[in-house]
């Protein structure tokens, strides 16, 4: 592991952005989103990504480093947007903070986006919301992308669907659920295939319904990404619901690419499709405009502060979605982000290619 | 099973209610969001319920059978209610009326309540919203009632804390999700166990993890209920993760009782606490405010119509959420109520205690 310090990566991939014509101020904020998967461990949806996703979004034209969001319509509480293929890893935060400011004068503040690129991790812009004392809602489809089945069916229908809800807890660290309504995301199946290692029964499965460990099968087609709940007597038509419920709520409501579509039915069964025109949601509610901010806060604390309390029953700590994620954020912030061989080789082919100076290291381990 | 006409059972149910004090059209109301379980086939939450839960409330005091909910805030798009320990039955429809008609003024209507009794099959309420044309959304906690354990806990701390989500589906029936946030509501375990039958591996669990096939372990405290997710690796802390957010969004909000709280850690850590004082929040969003209600319907009958569309891998065709339950309950409209002999005979005894006439049977088969 090679160690960098946050304002040097922060500065390396703005820059990066910014030579392809992102302006300064959403290219800054676009990498402080790309890293919140580095800074969190979910580290399937950080700076991985950039050679991987976003930089052949640009370089393609799927993504558009410039142009200027249209506002559809707005009707105070609720407005609609239209992300014109700008970096979602930047127009997804913006939402937000003006989902925050409609709620602030409302008590509820609504944005449905569509023509997103790919938003990053959902949490890093749900967490903006938290940490104004809001609780923050983000569901976001894959656009055209589809990668799941229907339970009983042989054709990829939906995406991972993320969905992530964030309130503030007190003294404590936010609580920060972000998921895939799929058991996983794809790429943790795929980091696994590239390391080497097999998968927990339970993430892939063939057409009947046998478990599969090899994670390679995925991307040969022999094996299918299985939904949150596993199989249906556990609750896979919940995952399945989950992924249909953020559909409607991304897509149905702004009126973005889908992923059920009759086109989907037209090839082959497998995953088919591209993550153009995402959909997104943004909910942020206010529950200082309902009842005293202060009882808001004690409550808050109390609430999350007994399950910090309650007693384990093995040797570790009982701790909620967000707080292990803002220690090592907190950890990253004052030593450095810790990064892979791999990742911190491709990050000096990239400084090299885009003749940028590399981020001098903190410190090598391992 | 004997059958029985759906009017005569509404009717039965309402007179019910009304010799409690129940105004007659809060009682009708109540009968018909009980009857939905019964229609959807989700029957741990239908007429089952009748004598093991509602009447109890009622004539404990638990519930009060006329109080006026009263106002705590109304800012426009949102209204802050507190339920007056109201039958749930009754205010969790009317809070979904008043979401539907702030959402038709504001485009989303939010509707934050505390002081409920339990709500019945949140479904039934969301139904209402997707009828008119809008997505809805329940969360709704189980007040101070504590049933699971957090993830490596070793006290129950929340409730099975259901999510709803229902949206129109253009000429099919509409998308329902109704769903516990553990892999099934505890209804579900207790109904195995009056039955003798086994429960899947996956639904209970020991301190260790180990899978109890026995629904009777639950209520003996030998076993606990699981999170949808199943283990840790297959997405237990999604499970979790849901049921916090269900907490947050329905008892943070709206100040209501809740489950995690300091005095949760007082007892043995087995189930805790009543579900009293319940939170609840109603969304309501209405994507004919955005973009016209024409192409809204077009592209939701597109949704659903691809997924129903979808090649089976077996012999079962693809469906949705609400698919089966509405098919199920257009057949009791039109044909009767089917009843289990063990239902039948507890609403005979009920019918002969309250002096009621028993609604006569259409039918009697099995």
């Amino acid at each position: 592991m090679t160690t960098i310090g946050l304002p040097e990566l922060l500065g390396f991939v703005t820059a990066v952005f910014t030579r392809r014509g992102v302006p300064p101020e959403r290219a800054s904020a676009a990498a402080a989103a790309l890293l919140h998967g580095d800074l969190t461990g979910m580290s399937s949806h950080g700076l991985a990504n950039l050679t991987r996703l976003y930089l052949p979004l640009l370089d393609s034209g799927r993504a558009d480093p410039a142009a200027d969001p249209r506002t559809l319509t707005d009707a105070g509480a609720i407005v609609h947007l239209d992300a014109a293929r700008t970096l979602g890893l930047w127009s997804a935060g913006a939402a937000a903070d003006l989902a925050v400011a409609r709620a602030a004068a409302y008590g509820i503040g609504m944005v449905s986006v569509r023509g997103m690129t790919h938003i990053g991790c959902a949490g890093a812009h749900t967490l903006r919301i938290a940490e104004r004392g809001m609780v923050g809602l983000i569901a976001t489809n894959c656009g055209r992308q589809r990668i799941a089945r229907p339970p009983g069916g042989r054709v990829a229908m939906l995406g991972t669907n993320p969905l992530s809800v964030a309130a503030p807890a007190g003294d404590h660290p936010p609580f920060v659920l972000d998921m895939s309504t799929t058991v996983v995301p794809t790429g943790r199946v795929r980091a696994a295939a590239r390391a080497g290692d097999p998968v927990p029964a339970g993430w892939l499965a063939t057409d009947c319904g046998t478990p599969v460990t090899d994670p390679g099968a995925f991307d040969r087609g022999e094996a299918h990404l299985q939904w949150l709940g596993g199989r249906p007597e556990t609750g896979a038509y919940k995952g399945f619901g989950l992924a249909l419920a953020v559909e409607v709520l991304s897509a149905l409501v702004s009126g973005s690419g889908r992923g059920p579509d009759p086109e989907a039915l037209d090839g082959d069964g497998g995953p088919s499709g591209r993550d153009d025109d995402i959909g997104m949601i943004v909910l942020a509610i206010a529950p200082g405009v309902l009842r005293a901010p202060e009882d808001v806060h004690a409550d808050a604390g109390a609430l999350f502060g007994s399950l910090l309390d309650c007693p384990p029953s093995g040797d570790l700590a009982v701790r909620y979605p967000g707080w292990h994620e803002a220690e090592r954020a907190a950890r990253c912030r004052a030593e450095g982000v810790p990064l892979s061989p791999q990742l911190y080789e491709e990050l000096k082919q990239l400084a090299a290619a885009e003749n940028l100076a590399m981020p001098g290291a903190v410190g090598v381990a391992g």
